[in-house]
């Protein structure tokens, strides 16, 4: 292992399994029938596990939002031009995408992040400014990124996240923005699972059957440039020659969310994506994700499978942005709030169920 | 078709397809992929069309619970003594049951109605007084209701749905607690569908092997007694027959918020056993419909294949009392903040996709 990604796996350990049975236990004297609660039960066990506590209410949360470009987009792999990176993170400044209404409506704390758009923002209110480089380098030609660069984008979501942990946080999201970033995923998704580029590579934004076809030539060919034996290699190296600086951030997220005790909810592909790669370089990290929902993208599935993750919600969304792991806070809060708040069989003199 | 039940239909009609596809159009302009909200945006474009309006913010929103005891649960179907629905209903009152905790944190007007318990509550505060009967008879000796019980019933949900949306109720909700209810919802789900016992019964609240095998044994007399051929019977009589107090008042929910264009929010399995049989007396009444949750109990995914309704959450819950349907508000209630407050393409100067 690199020696500085080797700092950022300290301290990982797995969630509690003395906290999660006693969690358990709390959730069999509530006044329902044992396990009625389905994954709401399971989710409180898990963050009970994670937290090491009895689940403090409320939830302080945030989202954390990176973006960037990626060399590959000049590889036509996208419906829209890559001047929309650039618009998008404009939009959510300015409070009118998809994301913004929903961290506002769910109260989750948004952070907008350059981590390598290819573009000078120069003085912007709200953007937290870490652009490691105006976009990767097409990784059809070349890695994507140097070990430099890949470290540095990770040690940004790594910092960022590790922030969010002393301030108070206990539920942390991420999300991402970056035009070409599903064929980055989908590439990803290839070598980690040795799933094909047919099975793992999606429409994207909305890719028409031209730009699809090409978008899966493009990452079966990334795939087999820089990895000819896939499972000899490290997710580091993943990362570093089929990723892009937006989702080493997100996976060094993942790691100071392990690290602190911090319940991670995972958006949609490219977020999983990152989380994939976070569990490959430490895999005790698993026991604090949650994933937030099930995208259209037939690589999110594959994925979530590799993982073992059950998500949250499916309902057919494919946007990023974050918007699926946020939508899925109020159900997580849910699973927090019946755990604590509920009466107990005793406390409410209920009668017990005939073994 | 009873003259009593016509006059509870009246005026029923679809939802807007002119609203839903202005809505759609709408949808389209917002700074997303086309179609990337997936069935969030499905919900937003129905919610117009069910309010043929621009969907006024935020939502009122209330949960009906009804409670009501059942003569079948002599006949040993459940896991719970009959007691249970009377300890129950104290519980809700005294804000430490599941719904309680889910209601508050979403911020919907939880009104708890005894239509049928097995005691008498006398005064007791916060409580909606509408017994018809301390219990129904037992569905295998005799029909669970008479005529005029069962349309007693059904007009308190009817009442009581229509005052809230003089109200300014917009998004309503059904729940229920009654032990052995599971059991008129197999019943029902056997008689509208024809499905077969075994298929359409479930464990319930957690019934050991002996009870299953007997519950569906009980199931399959029921329907077999009242109904030789199914094909040939009214909803309401299936609903006379076979349901409840409880379940009729859902029914009678179903068909005031259709009438009053409301969005009709669905629980589990029995409030679904509901709403199939208002369907069946009205199916104009459909389109009303959204479906918060798939629980645990086989007969719900017959009755929401019966229905063409696809579950907004799915996560193994089977507690009833509502908690399903509200704990899919948050992500109704997204779908509608969605669509009111994100920015267009034109609005955040974003450039659009390649066709």
């Amino acid at each position: 292992m690199e020696p500085e990604v080797s700092a950022l796996l300290s301290g990982i350990e797995r969630p509690s399994e003395e906290w999660r049975s006693r969690a358990r236990q709390h959730l069999d004297t509530l006044t329902k029938p044992l396990g009625s609660l389905g994954r709401l039960e399971d989710m409180a066990a898990q963050i009970a596990a994670i937290r090491r506590e009895r689940m403090s209410e409320p939830a302080r949360k945030a989202v954390y939002v990176f973006a960037a470009d990626h060399g590959v987009a000049e590889s036509g792999v996208s419906a829209y031009p890559r001047e929309v990176t650039v618009q998008m993170v404009h939009n959510f400044l300015s409070g009118g995408a998809a994301i913004n209404v929903l961290a506002r409506q769910h109260d989750v704390a948004l952070h907008v992040v350059d981590v390598g758009v290819d573009t000078d923002f120069g003085e912007i209110p709200g953007l937290l400014h870490h652009k490691v480089k105006r976009g990767t380098r097409n990784m059809l030609h070349a890695p994507a990124m140097s070990r430099e660069e890949a470290l540095a984008a990770l040690h940004t979501g790594y910092r960022l996240a590790s922030e969010a942990a002393a301030a108070g946080c206990s539920i942390i999201a991420t999300g991402e923005m970056g035009i070409g970033n599903t064929t980055a995923a989908s590439a990803i998704t290839c070598a980690l699972t040795g799933a094909t580029a047919s099975r793992a590579t999606g429409r994207g934004t909305g890719a028409n059957p031209a730009t699809y076809a090409n978008k899966v030539r493009v990452v079966e060919a990334a795939v087999a440039k820089h990895f000819s034996a896939p499972a000899a290699v490290s997710s580091f190296e993943i990362l570093r020659c089929l990723g892009g600086f937006e989702i080493a951030a997100m996976a060094g997220v993942v790691l100071a969310a392990a690290q602190h005790r911090m319940v991670m909810v995972l958006d949609g592909f490219i977020s999983t994506a990152a989380a994939a790669v976070a569990v490959g370089m430490a895999p005790d990290a698993l026991g604090y994700l949650i994933a937030g929902h099930c995208s259209e993208e037939p690589g999110h599935s594959i994925l979530l499978e590799h993982l073992g993750l059950a998500p949250v919600l499916s309902l057919g969304m494919r946007l990023g942005e974050g918007t699926g792991a946020v939508l899925a806070m109020p159900v997580i809060e849910s699973a927090i709030a019946l755990y604590h708040r509920m009466a107990t069989f005793t406390s409410a003199g209920i009668s017990g169920a005939t073994p």
